[in-house]
């Protein structure tokens, strides 16, 4: 037997308490990203399983990162008949190891709920080192619960003046845009135009899990940014692939990731991407490569989510609960 | 939000109340092997994440097996400066799944407990199906966890009369010699020499972390059984890989596990392994491909652990922990 100890135990509710998506968050994702590039962070390929009977998969994601001091691993399935159920899709949680002992120090039953803020940050990252400087007009495709975290994350580092929401479902644009021009207090429309709503954005994220490209090469323009954050499985496409060989600067989250699960994948496939190893996002952020060369320039960011994003968000929201006493302790 | 909903937490006390080395938990691993055989089971290969700055590593494993209510995934962390603080090396947890929703069912809390147990009864499906039907001595290599719980584990399919146990260390040989005959009720002896311990038995356990063979080919036998657990990385290796080529039978527990990780590996790289797949202990189990052959057979089980043990003992946990009442609940 070892030695008695204790492990912390956070549910949804307390982490959505204790865990925010703002500058916080943003920080700690971004020095996620910056310690990626250092080449010192060991994150290994995604172990993903099918469960076909049950129409449903899960995904674990790892990452140790020098510095922080925990370490997570994040179970996420999704099994896409529980809403016959009554029961939510998407689910699971993290778990937090000491990085220096390999022992369990808490469990994040977060449903989830850590890799939506997650994930929206890095959003914020890739606008914060990627867009122009002065954004006036953002668009976001997509109706969901990325839609409204990634404009709410984008909004931080880049105050548009007006959003313009793009989606299939004229009912469920109207009430994203309706809970965003709430949510921010700024003029949002509504917009079934795609192209239209590209022409009039600087920043545009595309938040959509479409398996055929929504967002085209020809509408791209000057001092346009795009972050394409939908994709993340080999049957997922936002963009066009001409796009990526038609911007200025392609950047990827994680290369190894966004050739197979991102949106360099359809353009490796279509054979529009010549330009080999393609730029991470945290060489910018450390500062190793350039980002945007200028307010004209056409950017784009590829997210398909990294296990760093998730041992930054999970270490920063044990440090939080720490501090305001939160979560209940279990004996083991 | 999600509905709340309770989630079991299971410590390692609990879990050493609940589920022993015994015929019930020897039934439900034979059952997973077989379901491996059905081609049915998914199961990823392994995530394996190095952390060198503390010497460590951590291991995912996880599978589906049809006919199961639940999937495991099970987290290995093995940190080897641990003992220096007065921390065990190896701990981990196991967290259950439901099958048909996703939904986390259970934490084990285990700290290796059930992997210790489930690595044993899997000897004991090997001894079951392919050790001679008379064992009248039987020898273990290695002075460890393992080398009492092989043993125990094989005694409730072979009750052999005597046990012979080597080991390097002199005084851990001894010191496991006399746990065994304690627990067993029968003649056990300690033999620093391995070609006598071989000679002697129809049925030998190899639980070593060994990199050099420990076992050579030129003691194999007639009437010779043979389990090999101890290789479970790429460096590991106790068996002379031209024994491999010389038994009369090579089974693996999973074929594309023990070609990286297990016996096989050496074989393979010596070119001294031609007969292509090789067989599954799962094939043998569930009666597709016959075993032992004859009592004169030489036969080898290659153990590398897989991911279906871990979902077979996982959910055996569960049951028994819901029919005892056991575990704290904790509200999600």
């Amino acid at each position: 037997m070892a030695e008695p100890r204790d492990v912390l135990i956070l549910t949804e509710r307390d982490l959505r308490e204790l865990v925010h998506l703002d500058h916080a968050a943003i920080n700690v994702v971004e020095k996620a990203f910056a310690a990626l590039a250092s080449g010192k962070v060991v994150m290994p390929p995604i172990l993903s399983m099918a469960i076909p009977e049950a129409h449903g998969e899960v995904d674990v994601k790892t990452a140790f990162i020098p510095g922080f001091e925990g370490f997570a691993i994040k179970v996420s399935p999704g099994f896409f008949d529980n809403p016959k159920l009554g029961l939510p899709s998407l689910n699971g949680l993290m778990i937090l190891f000491s990085a220096r002992t390999g022992l369990v120090e808490a469990l994040l039953m977060d449903n989830g709920y850590l890799t939506d803020i997650r994930t929206a940050a890095a959003g914020a990252v890739a606008a914060k080192h990627l867009a122009p400087q002065t954004v006036d007009t953002a668009a976001v495709f997509g109706t969901g619960v990325q839609a409204r975290l990634q404009m709410k994350a984008a909004h931080l580092v880049r105050p548009f003046r007006k959003l313009i929401v793009w989606g299939r479902d004229r009912a469920k644009t109207e009430a994203c845009a309706a809970d965003l021009a709430a949510e921010l207090g700024i003029e949002v429309v509504a917009e079934p135009d795609g192209e239209k709503a590209v022409a009039e954005s600087q920043l545009v994220v595309t938040t959509t899990p479409a398996r055929e490209p929504i967002l085209k090469a020809e509408w791209l323009h000057p001092g346009l940014h795009i972050t394409a954050m939908g994709s993340d499985s080999p049957e997922k496409n936002e963009i066009e692939p001409e796009a990526l060989a038609r911007a200025d600067l392609y950047v990827a989250d994680r290369a190894s990731q966004c050739e197979t699960l991102g949106e360099l994948r359809t353009a490796i496939e279509a054979g529009l991407w010549g330009a080999g190893q393609p730029v991470e996002l945290g060489d910018i952020v450390a500062g190793k490569v350039e980002g945007r060369m200028s307010e004209d320039a056409i950017t784009m960011c590829d997210l398909t989510g990294t296990g760093a994003q998730d041992t930054a968000i999970a270490t920063f929201a044990l440090g939080v609960a720490k501090a305001g006493g939160k979560g209940s302790k279990v004996a083991l």
